[in-house]
């Protein structure tokens, strides 16, 4: 027991928060003694999510109430903007806390491109430039030696783990991507918006922050990066009568005569010894339901009908991979535990 | 009420069939006088159908016990394959009742992508030539003339309303177009199969028949027809957790210099005087729920951020103008009546 | 066009608002001259409700800006609490309008039974006195007579109708009765709650209000008219996760020797000759999906196993025969219009 | 990894046999070593239920073909009629293997009440005998002692562990028990029905099997058992739109002055020290989103507005608590293992 980590959590009472608390209760290596929640401090967690009444878990309290001297991990859970800020004076507070950041705030390494996206300049420039952008997969090395991890967005997740291989294999055209993007409506957070109401979004799909959603530039960074050139992507998101998953549907030009069956092959080669990332095998097509709860991501190649073009499909839950999953797995990095620990539930299906 | 023109459905059990019931049973200038469906020959409709428990309506019976010289028209929601003989019968026992095949039998113009795309030559040859393709905006004149008409598919009627013009226009380049379909469950009809469940398709997306949906070649034949050439576009549908609606987002690349606005100025000429497809105003995504249970059809078209390239969002019932409805629509034509007779119910939102 | 009454709709940015302006628009005596929501004020309707895209509809405006002497008729869908206020105002500016209540506001006839469920006096006694109590089936007479019709709750609705002519033939012992209910998330309306959003309420099942919802007066009051005396019921409800639909399955004693036979026979009586309440056939259970957007009523009697003891279960759609519906159908009898104007849409099923 | 238990799955293709994979395959002492369903014979797990791709499961062979020998224990998810006579085949090739039951077949330890609810004699009598009902909380000792576990119903196991402390403590009337039950469409199986298709079930709610469901006398055994007197209760089922979760809402009447307080203080202190259930703290009602997923279940007891009467609220996720999780649970109990081992997965929320 007392060689636990002991985890701090800020923005408890949010879905992500939620979802980081569903695992790191059962997690073996993790103890949570801090919970954070502005609006809800004094509060039990048991009140504000009482799916947790069987866990005897710490109360909420403000953020700046936490001694942060005593923890080994912080996650953070909080909207965009004011997360910057916080972060700064946790890490000036205990400048060895290892923190896992679940918002958008760092995300983006190009000072210029995050003033564009997000209307401001960046209130904390040294820590976006020391951040290390916590795609696992791809940056494993540089997690596990960081001390501020900026998981990706779930959108962003899903359409790098299809994309990037190829991106780097050459396989596909960057110019030429489109990626039609479904989510189930969690990815809207738990604030009170109108369109997220039961009534709403029940029985009903939407287009929504077509051209405008900030996840774009994530993509393209990252793609970029890939393929060595700054690339922009077609990126369109609709909500989904569904509480969790996501899945993206990305129509890709081939490159270099390669064909579908190129594209699967470098996917099986890149994650052929990944444990949460899977390959479906020809004529298979994933589905959210495969992933619902689980860290896992599935990703299929179709050929196209239309010639030298392929359909690359890729899903996973948002909140667990697409979220607080993949912030554990890159804490399991920071602390030199199994990669997979407390991270391997098989999805809830039915 | 004798005035009322006679109405046979062929295939009352289906979802199709019942929603061309719901909207007969109460259509001004319609009688329901013949219900047919042979495995459930001999009950009462309300016992298939129980939220038919208010009307007074015909019991099933064969198709082989209808006197077809008592009708006016016929609607057919039979399953294909079962459909090209039966009607070929029903017109032979009385060539001047008028035909509304809601079924893919006589959508295809051509007999030999018709072979190819169901895996046997065409039963009723001579038929397939006479049939006019039932997308009433488009070919009004000949379905007012018509005594067989192939209503179109729910997926074509939602592209080819939102992409036709644009092609006839020349637009865009009907070479590079990418369909991603998006269907309510009911789009597979009240067959039993593992796969509509709710337990399984609930809670979850799954992209279905990619590369190989027959919706496919009826959208390239139309869109062949608008362009005075052949195309091939990439079409891949996707099963969404809700009973009723489709939305179609359509990636295309423009041609000619096209913008986004001229593409939503065609679209607003094309259909400034038709009662059932509206074109949105810029900033305003088309959503299944704006459309469910009617027969409208609303449209967008929204800039891409890749330069040269549109996304156009259509939205329809797949149940009422995307089958029954626009079935009864072109019955009001072929018998002169108002076309709006019947079909002006709203959405039912929430 | 001259001859449609003109109708005005007070607080039409809610979900029984737009329930009323659905099916007045297409009611063939009405005119919708006037729609009011406050905090909506200067937007048009189709911002608000983006499903009425297709209609032509008069601006949002403030309810102190309508002129009341140009309408015939107003419909009430605002919230409890102001309703009283405002009517009171509307019927000073007009007093020979018709009002159609859809609030709580002058459900409750006694003024102390009010004040303790609602926690303060009454702000328009004279008008609660006025009010005549809307449920049409059982007050035909003095609604077709009354200026302010107070229309029933949606679950008074379902029960009241199941139950009153039991009670009012003795066969039951109304000391006993048990009524679990069950509702859509529509119930809550349209403002933004924590607890009715689509992550909340989707995938699961609530009980809510027990013991404490402002229902369970209502329904004693009118149990108790039928039977001559003072009644507590049990009311338990629960959210179900669909958007609209109300079941109330009601658990009763029998009286004075009947049989559950009986219960159907009285009920088949009652309703004989109404055009919106069916009585199940014996055998057939009642459910929401029977009524979903429809102003029908389904009511089931089955035996219970343990002896002398009933279930009664009725169904109906709260936003319609549970309210928008209903209000219209008492406008219809208060103008001498033939009752079933515009309210005979069947179901929308699937 | 030589010391974990050996296990074999009869019926592996249904839900709760998945369900059992599911939680089985991250249990710390157990090794699935055998899969039999026999209309999929041949296939992979992963082709019938996609969502366990990154696990290595043994393919599906038909129970024939199974060596019993070799496994230490055989959970059993066959429909109701076979599992008799195969289990006893079962047990004859391997007298020593443990059987986790979760069919039906052995839960009525009365033939005639079995002979009467099932149409038919039971096939395998001293096997009924022997059989210990499966209600972990209540038979911990002579399920660790048992070859053969009967897993109770999902119905049953939340009516029970809400009433059966009550009834043995004389707190409530048994004779005067109304269960208005509520279930996700799982309940109904992975079989092909009509009402349980997507488009029927969704968006709706249906009474369903009132009177006959088969859950009845299993509860009236044990609540009689409880109180030592025959007993008939009300228990009436509904079909709920979603998948997984139960809630079964007990009317009942206080008995020898007991009031709601009382009922509680049972609970708390029947259940003081298991690790699954929970009694709510006054004001808190159950919901299933607590439960979805977990094998936990939670208890509320609320006060009636009818003077000794109360209100009983039980909820549990009907493929965990309600099968597989209980069916393991007793598993580890007849092993001698920690009784929470692979079950306290909390509750997947949203």
């Amino acid at each position: 027991m007392s060689s636990k980590k002991k985890i701090g959590i800020l923005g408890a009472s949010g879905y992500t928060g939620a979802d980081a608390v569903r695992l790191l209760a059962r997690h073996p290596n993790a103890e949570i003694t801090a919970l954070t929640a502005n609006t809800h401090a004094g509060k039990a967690m048991g009140d504000v999510f009482p799916h947790f009444f069987m866990l005897d878990l710490p109360k909420l309290v403000e953020w700046e109430k936490v001694d942060w001297t005593t923890l080994d991990a912080v996650f953070c859970g909080l909207p965009h903007g004011t997360t910057q800020e916080i972060i700064a004076a946790v890490l000036k507070a205990n400048p060895t806390i290892k923190v896992l950041d679940m918002s958008a705030d760092f995300r983006l390494r190009d000072k210029n491109t995050y003033a564009q996206w997000y209307g401001h300049e960046h209130r904390a420039l040294e820590l976006q430039s020391e951040a290390v952008y916590g795609l696992t997969e791809f940056y494993r090395e540089k997690i596990a030696a960081a001390r501020l991890v900026a998981c990706p967005g779930c959108y962003p997740t899903a359409v790098l783990l299809a994309l990037v291989p190829l991106a780097r294999a050459k396989l596909i055209d960057v110019d030429d991507i489109v990626i039609d993007a479904k989510s189930g409506v969690t990815g809207a957070g738990r604030g009170l918006k109108q369109n997220t109401l039961f009534s709403e979004a029940g029985e009903g799909l939407s287009p929504y922050s077509v051209g405008t959603h900030r996840h774009a530039p994530e993509i393209e960074q990252e793609i970029g990066v890939a393929a060595g050139t700054a690339v922009t992507v077609n990126f369109t998101p609709h909500l989904i009568p569904m509480a969790r998953g996501e899945l993206c549907t990305s129509y890709v030009k081939l490159a270099g005569g390669a064909t579908p069956d190129d594209l699967r092959g470098a996917l099986e080669k890149a994650y052929a010894n990944e444990p949460f990332v899977h390959v479906a095998k020809k004529g298979v097509l994933p589905q959210t339901q495969n992933v619902r709860g689980s860290n896992y991501v599935q990703i299929g190649v179709i050929a196209d009908r239309i010639k030298n073009r392929a359909i690359v499909i890729s899903t996973l839950d948002n909140l667990v991979k697409g979220s607080a999953g993949q912030a554990i797995q890159n804490m399991n990095l920071m602390f030199g535990l199994p990669e997979t620990a407390g991270l391997e539930q098989i999805a809830l299906f039915p």
